[in-house]
């Protein structure tokens, strides 16, 4: 048996980097197993083959993380989905916790139980009821063997708080990321003051997940660690972000995107944006390093790549994939043979094939 | 046991529209399992997970044809990649039967064997040895559980008639697809006379795929259905084309753009481009409907949606999916809601979200 | 007096580069001269120091034809037009041929008197009438003093055989252009069959004008040679292109396009562009190379310094340009300096700008 | 005699709309009488003609103000430039000065005597040198007859200070323009401070004008308006804005974009961009609304005709431009025809025509 018994903490604290795992829903949406607009997890339940073989994707790919298939998984969600009528939030929980402690153990790979902004926050911002939703989903991931928690899609700095709050009572480590833009969350507070809320409720990792690209990610990350640095506090940085250029958004992301979300495809990182990425995540001191949605296992196994100096070792994947296209230096055609080569990857100004198309559009929100 | 006993040829005979599947090669790169400039399909032995997966997710998407993950299986190639060692041209193209027929089984589909293009042809141009290494393909394909055969992605019409003459061997029902552009083959052969002569060598079903976006791909067909009426030949036609845009492509196809093979995601179809192409098809008298590289699951439902009403069925993931986007009517935004429907993702023109980057490119053999 | 006694032909048929002048209409629509629409050139006689300055950048730009302003001067369009009710097309040609003598008397430059389609020709193709429209303007000319004729700016090549057979009875020199595209004229007629009808009709010289970008043009004028060359006839050749990119335009040129007439900017040639265009045509064997609407001065002037070899002198206007940048080698800024390169203009792919611009329209006419 | 006697300072306190005129030494680069890179003024000596029709254009077009071209005629930078040895400073302002006292006096127009830069203030920043070069020049317009006077295109508010503190000695009105960008003047001063140190040195009029495009123009005037609400001060708004689209410009401008000053046809301006642009500068609080470099006389148009209810008027120029369009009613082709309306023309989004092109650069000082 392979489990690394160094929890993620340790591991963060003795300065490796973490690789975090890619994006669930979009990718099994187009794999025909979640329905857009809902969003909800069932295919935990209903389809355990096609969540499990996603997940070992992301594990082949270098994923030190697997998160659970738990996306929008309380039951106030999904009972406004009604998406699922014959399935429980628990049945769901209990699945996809089985199903990322089997994958990950698979490998060498941590399980982080996840939980997510509730629709009953928005509606009545009511503390007790919240949190009560957080502490079920905890419950039920406490049945499992669950390593670590991170409350995730966070629009309020407040609402994530307060699941950290709760998820602190079970002991473990707990990271929280917010869904948020530079400009700071909804209700105006910005990066820095979120990232020092989110520490002051038990926070062991924070950072932003989702909503932008890597970019603006990046600069948000950023903007909360010099809050924390402000603050005198601590905590340890994570970034899991959109897996499309999203140049032109603002505060509410790629949702106000007029291709969100059936049209992303042209704005789609490709694995060379993604090396970029690390490198760049990496030198602003982040150590947590994934993606959301758009971000699929080659996404992975290019952080992976691109990371190897310093986590001392390539993925499993990697078996499959040339270093900055190597494995075109026997292709029959002399030009491929030619793009065999970091270079010709990293000055790429990759063409849309579309000239009726713009390169940007006006957010719905502007 | 749900299998349908009645084979292609009867139901393109009875004028049944064929759904077929997306690319697997280009898809499991990405996930992980196959190595692009090589291309081989040692996964079907080495990971047979990911590829009954990946057969799944088209089954789901309603294609009625799954293909064999053997492409490049031919024993000149696997030779010449030097890409797997342990593991023989047999045994892939065994196990990669079984995959098929497994998957094909839990719904109601035909598996293809498919043999493709070899580099033999190519040094020598040997009619002997090229034919042998085809034989030697079907024997193996005929060990195991096959409806019918494919001879797909060549770029001469030459050594593909060769394919179609050895299949034909079997008794079985044979489809040709060549890479064609309309320009024709590579010897110069213009696409009419390339459906002609596959035609006489016995193909039952012929076409294109691969190396050029639908719009292309649809005017080669077009010119090959001339042909044969020309001819006054009969044959079936069948469409995969790449998904990808590809409008300033030439004979070689994306080959030649500089985003291939590893910076192609903004030019990567979305399931409206596929509404558009399957109806395109269907109007040109094209019965067999299906992709090739960059279609995934997601394409091959849209394929499905868009001819429901002429096949009288929706696929399993259409359940995870609202036609035009109907899924979207209970999203918390007002914008967001207003796009479920038809007319706006129709009309929608997508950005690249990549403002330093050009909407064409200058293929390599221009 | 500087007066060149040599004629056009002599010239062309000695070798010599003849630099055409630029478009008038488009130009002196912006200065506030012409009405778009109209088109029609009554500011010959309103504001004729506006026409003489254009005339003298032309002129100073190396133009060695300036042609007369008198483009839609026939009775029948300006009568259309209702633009003018005070003026008389006699008063129009007349004082255009006085004022293109007069600039054209400052250099070295030959006069063309100029007629264009008429819509006389559109609504009945009445021979007699069109005919007698083209005598009259003809015999206005005639009273001043004329170099040669130019029939330009035709659909239809039977309507500018029409024009050249009358221009002809003068006695001297004809050039005749069509606007048409590598299709053919409006009636269908390929290029090499117009340029064939043009000179047995006595033309001495052939090419196209306006509508379509160098690129088009010159595959036009392409095509007329061989058709020429394939009945064993002599004609010098011409042309004279749109100033603007126009890739996607089919038979009716840049009018279909959406952004004609009042937002073309954008598709405005640089001075590269027009080095490159200017060495095409004269590797096509052109020796008649001016430019129509969009061509400015500094479009003229690229031509005369792109092939200063083959002519043996700069323009006048070139004491105000450094070739290739050259004037740029003194700026403060090093990377503005670093810019005085001919391979810095020629490799450049300048921005729009608009990132909420597409590339390409969809014609009128598709 | 037609000359206003009101001058400028009384028009704008009693509300009106001053329209300003356009750029001259791009313009008339094109043209062919002013050298790229050094962008020196001899032309008003040398080629008075030229200067004389521009001027012309930009009354016609409805310009209540005519600058002198006087642009860095300061004695220092005509030495610096080398580019004329047998005229002196001397002679081309007062050159200048006559030729807008004559254009200006056909119709109803101001001169302004203009200022800029000067290399003598970048080199050693001695307030005395650089005065006295101000001193020298504003002299030389004194011997002609000038209405008032702007020192204008100074990239630091202390030397456009004292080019004020100089002029205003005159006793005539001064305004002052930045060619700023919203971030401040090149020693870091933001936009208001800029505004109240201009209005302190005695300034009339404040604003900026060339280097960045109408949208940050608007952006930077607004900031200066708040700096000067907020140190209750009173200052006229002036605003001569780039006639390009610059929307990924930095501190340095448009000098700093890999198209300068060679390759901007595709940035250019349509006059639709223009209408826009002055009604948003109007609703800023802005009444003296003109353009810079790319501003031709068709843009100065585009101004007057969509302030004719405010102004009362059209100019001279509308006589030959239909109102958005209207001019194209009578075309043949109904697909033109259907272009003579406002929103035609308002919601065109123009392609470039230049599908290998990006929409937007990496500019120099990133």
């Amino acid at each position: 048996m392979k489990r690394n018994k160094r929890d993620i903490l340790e591991r963060l604290n003795a300065g490796e980097v973490i690789v975090g795992d890619g994006g669930m829903v979009l990718q099994l949406e187009r794999r025909g197993y979640v329905k857009a607009g809902h969003w909800t997890p069932e295919a935990a339940v209903q389809n355990p083959e096609a969540v499990r073989q996603l997940h070992r994707e992301f594990l082949r790919a270098g994923a030190d993380v697997l998160q659970t298939f738990t996306f929008y998984c309380s039951d106030d969600k999904l009972e406004l989905s009604g998406n699922v009528t014959n399935i429980t939030g628990a049945q769901i929980n209990e699945a996809a916790c089985d199903l990322a402690r089997e994958v990950a153990d698979e490998g060498n790979a941590l399980v982080a139980g996840c939980v997510s902004q509730t629709p009953c926050y928005l509606s009545n911002r009511n503390e007790t009821e919240v949190k009560s939703l957080f502490k079920k989903q905890m419950d039920e991931f406490l049945k499992k063997d669950i390593d670590f928690f991170i409350a995730e899609f966070f629009r309020y700095a407040e609402e994530a708080a307060w699941a950290v709050q709760v998820l602190k009572t079970s002991g473990k480590t707990v990271g929280a990321t917010l869904c948020i833009s530079p400009h700071g969350d909804m209700n105006g507070l910005p990066p820095g003051e979120c990232a020092v809320h989110l520490v002051k409720a038990g926070a062991d990792i924070v950072g932003v997940n989702c909503h932008l690209d890597p970019t603006a990610c990046i600069q948000t990350v950023k903007l909360m660690k010099e809050g924390l640095d402000k603050a005198g506090l601590k905590g340890h940085l994570m970034i899991q972000p959109l897996g499309c250029q999203t140049p032109e958004c603002n505060l509410t992301g790629y949702i106000s995107l007029p291709e969100y979300p059936f049209a992303l495809e042209c704005r789609t990182l490709t694995r060379w944006d993604v090396h970029k990425y690390a490198r760049e995540a990496y030198d602003a001191g982040i150590r947590y390093i994934g993606g959301c949605c758009g971000f699929e296992a080659y996404h992975i196994r290019a952080i992976s790549e691109e990371l190897r100096a310093e986590r001392g070792f390539l993925p499993p994947a990697s078996e499959k994939h040339g270093l900055w296209g190597a494995g075109l230096e026997l292709h029959t055609k002399p030009w491929v043979r030619a793009r065999a080569q970091r270079e010709y990857w990293e000055n790429l100004l990759p063409a849309s094939g579309r000239p009726k198309c713009p390169s940007m559009a006006t957010p719905a929100d502007e």
